[in-house]
């Protein structure tokens, strides 16, 4: 039986998603919390719609595993959250889907918030999910730079390494919208996919415009470059979440995790 | 020179506000960092408007304290925000004051923040700083419960060791108001002052009224009672915040973090 799960993580004390030797990941966790419920303790595989890198959290990721025994949505997300550090990796929907759902190739869209604090002094409740920018950032200018992302581009001056892209650095941006509410500013950026570190290459330029150091038109010219160079900087990993991942035929993506954990 | 600070604090890590040997605690943090700036290292007292309990957060506590060293309100907050952990204790505001200020009894009025996540998943990016409920609360009841705690009453029986006080264990509420945006509920209290452990015991209670445990009229018949029972439960502390405290001839309350921290 497959199922499809929705997943939040504080990803502070993570090493990233993916499973790595001897440090603690998400991927980790959850193969672990599978453990228990899997026949005769037979390792499970859980595939992600992607990977987040350390220090990066989630409140919308999904994820798919093949597990031989049939549960509830409901119980399988009990069970599964009972094994799991509540204060830090939730499911928050556990569902049977058909076998052939793939998490990563079947996604059509994500969407990423870029969460920033900017006044003079970070409040304490929100460092952990914030990045603290304490220059009073210009959102006309960064609105500005945000359009010149949109669309069918080459990203490789957008993300960390490029080369190891195996098809190709090519992705389509659906919408950047950048929400202030003072001290409050959240970029949300959706699109097809994403390449390395690209959430947080253009945050960290958005930032750069804002503060007034780089200028919005210079978007063009740097993507046209197709090279990544020190301008671009990758904002810090602790104020990016992956807030949604979408797939064909849901004319509503999924809904967020308010709704979704009802 | 006396010196009015707002201090605002992640109390997840820390036992309380209160100084106690060999504990980890928001006023030894507050102590130590401002033994750098004293001169000969004198050690400085820090004053608070009250106290606050293990786990339990602030975003505008108020405290003065003696030093003898002129510094600008910029300087000294950097320089003790430069001392403190900066994802877990932040100087907001620091100004010279009279030198008859005092912190706790010019005290007026306090606000706190009881914050509650109400669903069946605790998103993990609000666990530090909210109360978990399953169950879904009536709102209604709760607003009904609320209104008799108003005025100026005996709280005895909704705080823990009312013995301990020293003076009186009347005091004035001056509002509840809660706040639905669901899944987030915020209970908000406002009165001159607040007995051990009572925000906690009226919020527990809110709770119980809130899952039909309790009849919001319970509330006027256990407050005649004037005694603690197993009754009236505390809520837990990672919930709550000390979010202003104000002083006689500020028409306007300490403004919220997002401003004064400007």
């Amino acid at each position: 039986m497959r199922y499809r799960l929705t997943i939040a993580y504080d990803g502070t004390d993570f090493y990233g998603w993916q499973k790595q030797p001897g440090l603690r990941t998400i991927q980790e966790e959850l193969e672990h919390a599978f453990l228990a419920l899997s026949p005769k303790n037979a390792p499970v595989r859980m595939h992600g719609s992607g990977r987040t890198d350390a220090g990066v959290h989630a409140e919308g990721q999904v994820g798919h595993v093949d597990l031989d025994r049939e549960l509830t949505p409901v119980q399988l997300r009990r069970a599964l959250n009972g094994r799991l550090p509540p204060r830090e990796v939730r499911i928050l929907t556990a569902e049977p889907t058909t076998d052939d759902f793939d998490a990563r190739r079947h996604a059509v869209g994500k969407e990423y918030r870029y969460r920033i604090w900017n006044t003079e002094v970070l409040n304490p409740l929100q460092a952990r999910y914030r990045t603290h920018v304490i220059h009073p950032l210009d959102i006309g200018s960064m609105r500005d730079a945000a359009t010149h992302f949109l669309g069918e581009q080459d990203f490789s001056a957008f993300s960390a390494n490029p080369s190891r892209e195996i098809d190709s650095t090519v992705r389509e941006i659906y919408s950047i919208e950048i929400v202030a509410d003072n001290p409050e500013i959240e970029i949300r950026v959706s699109g097809n996919g994403f390449l390395y570190k690209m959430v947080r290459s253009i945050s960290g330029f958005l930032i750069a415009v804002g503060i007034g150091r780089e200028n919005p038109k210079a978007v063009k010219e740097i993507l046209a470059s197709k090279i990544r160079t020190a301008r671009v900087e990758s904002a810090p990993p602790q104020g990016l979440s992956l807030y949604r991942v979408w797939y064909d035929a849901e004319t509503n993506p999924i809904p967020a995790l308010a709704e979704s954990a009802r």
